[in-house]
């Protein structure tokens, strides 16, 4: 009994994403993905139509399993940060994922990503009105520098510091992280 | 006459640094660099022996002029972040060769880099130890937190929150550069 179509597609898909996270978009081959699936390279033209359109595909699963991965806390940013630096150090090939997508498709927003973005900001504002979270950047600034924070020693920065990768560098660099957003956004702290 | 080996040597080099820019390593190509430059595409073997060596020199000619735009000052860590902020936000396209180099030679680091680096984190700690920096976080993560932040908005970056780019908002985005690296780094104003 021949597999089905389901199965082909989530089997083309796992094997994308390794191979767009390895090489990027115009990186990638599709003879690659083929084989390592273990399908015929037609099959991915009939199931996604292009390449582009299979990266398509790989990246919105990608965006989803991040958005997922550490729901947004406003009344904890510190932790959300952890949770995100946590995740970030698991799958590094996601985040690899979003530097290829922001290289090679520069301005290109998903609206899954637009949509979970306006609710942090709402969030932030609400959490600042409440005098939970400093009012001194605004929301839209103050996610981004948050974001970049947590992001500091994800794949495929251009950061040249990550020698050490024990145990121990991880919890002081995750510890630097929570330490960096609390910093950033403890309210009154600062002028 | 014919134009010297300096001359072919340089235009080449400016081709390949838009070409790398745009396309990265994999996405290159030697026809368009040579087509741009307006030269024999032999040339760029001729002089650079390949497409990934071409690359090398255009990367360490980007590194070296990064590290040259904004000198590092560990007694104005917040000035330091605004000069980094204002060379990216002037030169994007080698902050977007940074990213390609780190995503397609993931762990490789320029000599000239790694020296740079050294100096940093040496003259971070001498300031930690005479207390103008903040010594809660040893050099090395401080500086690692303080460099994303800087590069926040870069070219490249999973940012989704960039649509305003007018001038206002790049004023309010160094402010929030420079406010936020001064947080992190002012000794004493927190636990």
């Amino acid at each position: 009994m021949a597999r089905d179509s389901r199965t082909t597609k989530s089997g083309l898909l796992r094997a994308a994403t390794e191979e767009f996270a390895a090489y990027g978009i115009a990186g990638a081959r599709v003879d690659r993905i083929a084989a390592a699936a273990g399908y015929n390279k037609n099959l991915i033209y009939v199931h996604f139509g292009s390449k582009e359109q299979l990266f398509d595909a790989v990246y919105e699963a990608a965006v989803q399993e991040i958005l997922e991965a550490a729901p947004f806390d406003a009344g904890d940013l510190p932790g959300y940060a952890g949770a995100l630096f946590d995740f970030h150090y698991a799958h590094p090939h996601l985040m690899r994922l979003t530097r290829w997508h922001s290289l090679e498709r520069p301005g290109a927003v998903l609206p899954i990503a637009a949509k979970a973005n306006d609710a942090k900001l709402r969030a932030l504002a609400a959490a600042q009105g409440e005098g939970k979270v400093d009012a001194g950047l605004p929301p839209r600034l103050l996610l981004a520098l948050l974001v970049a924070l947590t992001s500091t020693w994800s794949e495929g920065t251009p950061e040249p510091l990550g020698e050490l990768m024990d145990a121990t560098e991880i919890a002081a660099r995750r510890h630097a992280v929570v330490v960096s957003v609390g910093r950033l956004t403890r309210p009154g702290t600062h002028g």
